[in-house]
């Protein structure tokens, strides 16, 4: 091995080992974290903001938001009185499972159902590093195209389920439903598919519906 | 410093060295080199396609595609009967100079005028590797959102110019071009910023001027 994969080696079995710890101390405390990964721009704020007025009142949720610089996204999730602790990467491409491990420290976990983990826009880099989260969950924009999943397949092969979103805009571009589809399948068969759109509000039920579901399966495991 | 900068400045000093000699190469040679970096699906390669239409039979291209997997790109430009290299990181996150030294034995550059890199889709890595161009090129999509230079400030501040794809789009979107603008201004006044579809035409003309100019100055310099 060179010394630059020795190194890399190194920097993934030591995140590796911190995201097992970071996943037996959730599951003990019976919280499920959900590591939401996309390009930047694909809507995972926007979809938190949906989904966090949706359950306001049921499910008591805690945000962690990755950015690379500024704290743009935690402010816009401010108004839901949720706790957030926002993670500043300072360049950095991705957040790693120390990172998290640290950022739990600041909720009362009593009182969390779930957590979700805004991870920095990057399709590529966050995929590698393993949070200690329940499941990934991969968000892409139907004006990103419909061959992301073929040109980047490591996050859409390893994510329980992946949200197509914007689909207001699939009118005006020529994004191919069936050709998405199709890539899914051949690199990720079990992965659930779901279409969405914060502005006509599409899909959204689906969605909820789904995320009580795996709620409901992580409580009772 | 602790092991794992240490390591980071290593791997960044060495891309540095070689990316001089890349330039100097180029330089002597009179080949200007653009390095076109933008998220995933923000429209790189919709834009070359354009780019090598107008271009055909006045200026001699060449293209160095990079990407995570597949050739989907370089097929897509095969059309168009120029030289094309495809780079396949394997999961890697960018290009760095070394590779494209690699790249350019490929060409016949005394029959090369302009080579267009198109970057693996990522907003952050590929910013921290300067790979020997003559300059940057971001490209943005208006359904990423205006907040993109603000959350992704390194690109940004070192492109020669941006490109606003998709204006199409903006009807549909609750993109602010002013808020956009005023972003770009405090981060790199001197940009020159580009509103484009490829779609309705929109901007292209003005770009092709742009990018005609550049190389007539380069050619003088």
């Amino acid at each position: 091995m060179t010394m630059k994969i020795m190194i890399m080696k190194n920097i993934l079995d030591r995140n590796q080992n911190k995201a097992g710890e970071v996943r037996a101390f959730l599951d003990e405390r019976k919280v499920m974290m959900v590591n939401i990964i996309s390009s930047p721009g694909a809507g995972k704020t926007t979809l938190l903001e949906r989904t966090c007025e949706a359950l306001a009142g049921k499910v008591r949720i805690a945000v962690i938001e990755g950015d690379v610089t500024t704290d743009r996204d935690a402010q816009r999730l401010k108004k839901y009185n949720i706790p957030i602790v926002a993670i500043n990467t300072e360049g950095g491409c991705h957040l790693d499972s120390h990172s998290i491990s640290k950022a739990l420290v600041h909720f009362d976990l009593d009182s969390v159902d779930l957590i979700f983990v805004e991870n920095v826009g990057n399709l590529i880099c966050p995929s590698q590093f393993d949070l200690g989260e329940t499941f990934k969950l991969a968000v892409v924009s139907t004006a990103e195209g419909d061959d992301k999943p073929a040109k980047y397949p490591m996050l859409f092969s390893q994510a329980r389920a992946v949200i197509l979103n914007k689909t207001d805009l699939l009118p005006y571009t020529n994004f191919r439903l069936d050709a998405f589809a199709a890539d899914m399948a051949s690199i990720n068969p079990r992965i659930t598919i779901f279409r969405t759109s914060a502005i006509t509000g599409e899909g959204l039920q689906e969605w909820l519906a789904w995320l009580g579901k795996q709620l409901r399966e992580f409580s009772a495991a």
